[in-house]
């Protein structure tokens, strides 16, 4: 298969930018200051579905031939991704199918229903998605859309970042979180566009730190499924196309505790008064943990979903809220 | 003193682009669907001190003499305004007083904290605030900033709805929450410069009614000290520009109850992932009891705040976590 470069990102922001949401690039002087640098957030919890998923379900649908279209699609995810085939499938006229966990969250089930696709559920830990995905692709004749491994997926999700680098090309860096690591991947390819590139740090829960691994030894690793509330980076392994990606570009990939994904996403509610799910606070995280290995000059962070149920929501928070005044990150919360 | 109009809205926004954040139009195709039209939300509460406060603020001390500001400025505010003069004196290098209730959220507060101005508290029921004002004005040589009623704040609050209408100039209705009366009267403004003018709907909590009454009655009417969630807009009678105004050009004023308040402050997460607090979320509450006597097309909302501390907000959405089944508007959310 060809190799997919930045022109391949700039393809689908043609493709889809009249398809998805602009999302804004959020700031705030407190911030600012208190990191002593800019501080730029990429809100795709505010993108059409809650997420950057519709960036790259978008980017794939839209390429297929009418009469796949007419056949249908199918894909598997642990909620956003689902989401976001669903929209894109009813875009264009398409029957979806999406295979999820039984325990997604009921934010993003609710999210695919209201969207007319067919649900089909799995066992995260025991359940076989894969061979469910092909099997049901084969028989009924449909396209698989996979949630980060394919090459449209990734350049549509790579788009995210073209957006912030045109609108801010000064940055000198990127945090992004990886799970199956097409935004990673994407946002690579956006960012060698430009020369010096500016530097792609990935970030992972330390549960689900399949990608550091890998990254570590060379090879993709595969690790137990991880457990962590950041559902959407649940993987078990990297892709094989996402890897060769990041594993060429990234320029490192920070992990962070779980306790510090609750207070990213305190703090996203703080000061950009902005919803984010655990994944989505992932990449900010990594920010408050490591801001001192970047390097100097403005920093964008991709804040990349915002699907979450309200208790888990609001559990989340207060266990931060309960334990700020103990904790390093919390006290950037002052 | 000479009629304000459209005019000083565009002079305004020429005045402060470069000073106030670039805020976001968000939009969801759930919501639309449900209402049957487009829904367009202005998120001040991502702009720069958490609310649109700011634009009003920066409009009138950037137009102030050189000596004025270098005595200093002094303002009264439940708490948004406060910050936003705090940022906007600091921006031209100015001192800044605020006067602000014992009682004002501590979110509030230490966002005036942070921005290095003076605090004055009063006690909201009791104290006579504006005397406070007038008297440290006068004893210390300041300028007052009216959080409301004055001219610059006024043109400069006008510029939220301004900007929505140069994105979006085909909104048929734009619903604005009334407090002081600044944010509508510089609504009503930006409004008034299409023609036929887009139709501008005020939005009162039940408890704060001030302007309801007063244009009912036709003249501006004292209401006692009221009690409300929306802690932004507990005012006691309309500001005397700022009535006129919108006497003129309100096509109407909803009032909403309490518990909708806290349903739009729950909507706005759910949906479009945005904290907003209470005062803020007013105008959307107003969208959930009122959309069908709107006329046809789409509505702007604006988020006119996100300044709320978290255990109220943990509060207020759990008040409507746990009824959402039983009440009109949120059988929405779902």
């Amino acid at each position: 298969m060809a190799l997919l470069t930045s022109h391949d990102v700039l393809a689908a922001a043609d493709r889809i930018h009249h398809l998805i949401a602009p999302t804004p690039l959020l700031s705030s002087p407190v911030v600012d200051e208190r990191f002593g640098r800019q501080v730029l957030v990429k809100a795709e919890n505010m993108q059409l579905t809650g997420s950057f998923k519709v960036r790259g379900a978008m980017n794939a649908v839209a390429q297929l031939a009418p009469a796949a279209r007419g056949r249908g699609v199918i894909g598997a995810s642990s909620g956003n991704h689902a989401q976001a085939l669903a929209l894109a499938a009813r875009r264009f006229g398409a029957p979806a199918t999406v295979v999820i966990p039984d325990d997604a969250p009921r934010a993003k089930v609710e999210g695919v229903q209201a969207l007319g696709a067919r649900i089909v559920t799995y066992d995260r830990i025991m359940g076989r998605r894969d061979e469910i995905v092909h099997r049901i692709a084969r028989e009924q004749g449909l396209s698989i859309v996979p949630s980060a491994d394919s090459h449209p997926v990734i350049a549509g999700a790579g788009t995210a970042a073209w957006e912030m680098l045109r609108e801010r090309p000064d940055l000198s860096a990127i945090l992004v979180a990886v799970g199956g690591g097409g935004l990673a991947a994407g946002t690579c390819l956006a960012a060698s566009h430009r020369s010096p590139a500016v530097r792609v740090f990935g970030v992972e829960p330390e549960a689900a730190d399949d990608t550091r691994r890998s990254m570590t030894t060379g090879r993709r690793v595969r690790i137990p499924p991880p457990v962590t509330i950041a559902d959407g980076l649940g993987h078990t392994r990297p892709g094989d196309l996402t890897f060769e990606i990041n594993q060429g570009h990234l320029a490192d990939v920070f992990t962070v505790p779980e306790e510090l994904i609750a207070e990213a996403m305190a703090f996203l509610w703080r000061h950009y008064r902005a919803a984010a799910e655990p994944s989505g606070a992932v990449a900010f995280a990594g920010l408050l943990k490591a801001a001192d290995r970047l390097p100097p000059g403005p920093v964008g962070v991709i804040l990349s979903g915002g699907n979450v149920d309200w208790p888990r929501y609001r559990t989340l928070l207060d266990s931060v809220a309960d334990r700020e005044e103990h904790t390093h990150a919390a006290a950037l919360l002052h």
